[in-house]
């Protein structure tokens, strides 16, 4: 089974002062957050990003984004180039989501051999600690994941902590061509 | 500092019945696993490997190579493609080389700042062990570094075991453009 870790692009800056559509400020800086967007550069790299991997013929049975909005737009995209047949949303993939609750609801279902190819599309630094938590149980900040970039962590048995082996670490540079 | 270790391309198998230039069989299986030259569609994924790595300006201050041969045609190439403009080559590199031992010959030099980009070229399980050993201080097999593939590692302090961060692992597919 391979996994993927994608982080979502470039998104636009946390505004305190930034207001809703009725002209109001958002309530906490948690849902101005959760709201922020790509920005266009960010638009433009995640499908430049998402071309060369349909071009290397990397796609997935499933995606499984963060309910944050830069996120699911960077899923939608990776969609959109038909990466996957297949998107669902998991609040675990949120800043705040613990790879321990993930894996409670998910690995049943991996480990039946449902899926085996699932790219999860969320946040830093929860991807690189899950990555590191998945290959050596435990985490120390050591793996850098730029926007855009890509993780690659490989199952040869069960999905669980500790069990994988690291395939590939791609920032996005390398999958800009041309 | 930046260090990326970079494993020599496809070989030739080793045959202990292969024959020496005299038409003599070669000594020993060591001897022999010295002299195993790349093969044509090795030299020609390591030359692309070279081209791609060039167009995103990834160059080195130096290139150190393994003294096998395999090792020595893979660096060759990538200063063929100006990658560095020096070439050196260790015998810790060797497959039976040690970090310590080249960290000892090395580190005071990288640490003066002499140099700040080095590309190692050599062998498995040697590059993704030291890789580990440089970024966690424990080497667990959990690395996978295919031939022409790369490890980035980046040294923001001293050039010392457990002090780098992962900055890229790229199987060399993602490096064939084209």
């Amino acid at each position: 089974m391979y996994l993927y870790l994608i982080r979502h692009g470039i998104a636009v800056d946390l505004d305190p002062l930034a207001v809703d559509a009725n002209g109001l400020p958002f309530g906490t800086a948690i849902a101005n957050d959760e709201l922020r967007s790509l920005t266009k550069i960010g638009r433009k790299k995640v499908a430049q990003v998402a071309d060369r991997l349909g071009e290397l013929e990397l796609t997935f049975d499933l995606i499984i984004t963060s309910p944050l909005v830069r996120a699911r737009q960077t899923a939608d995209i990776l969609l959109d180039r038909h990466l996957s047949p297949n998107l669902e949303v998991s609040e675990h993939l949120k800043p705040s989501g613990k790879l321990e609750s993930w894996l409670m609801e998910w690995e049943t279902r991996v480990n039946d051999n449902l899926v085996s190819t699932v790219a999860l599309v969320g946040h830093e630094p929860n991807l690189s600690e899950w990555a590191e938590l998945l290959i050596y149980g435990r985490s120390e900040n050591k793996i850098i994941l730029k926007k855009s970039g890509i993780i690659g962590l490989k199952f040869t048995d069960k999905l669980e902590i500790g069990a994988a082996q690291l395939t590939c670490l791609i920032p996005p540079k390398y999958l800009l061509v041309g």
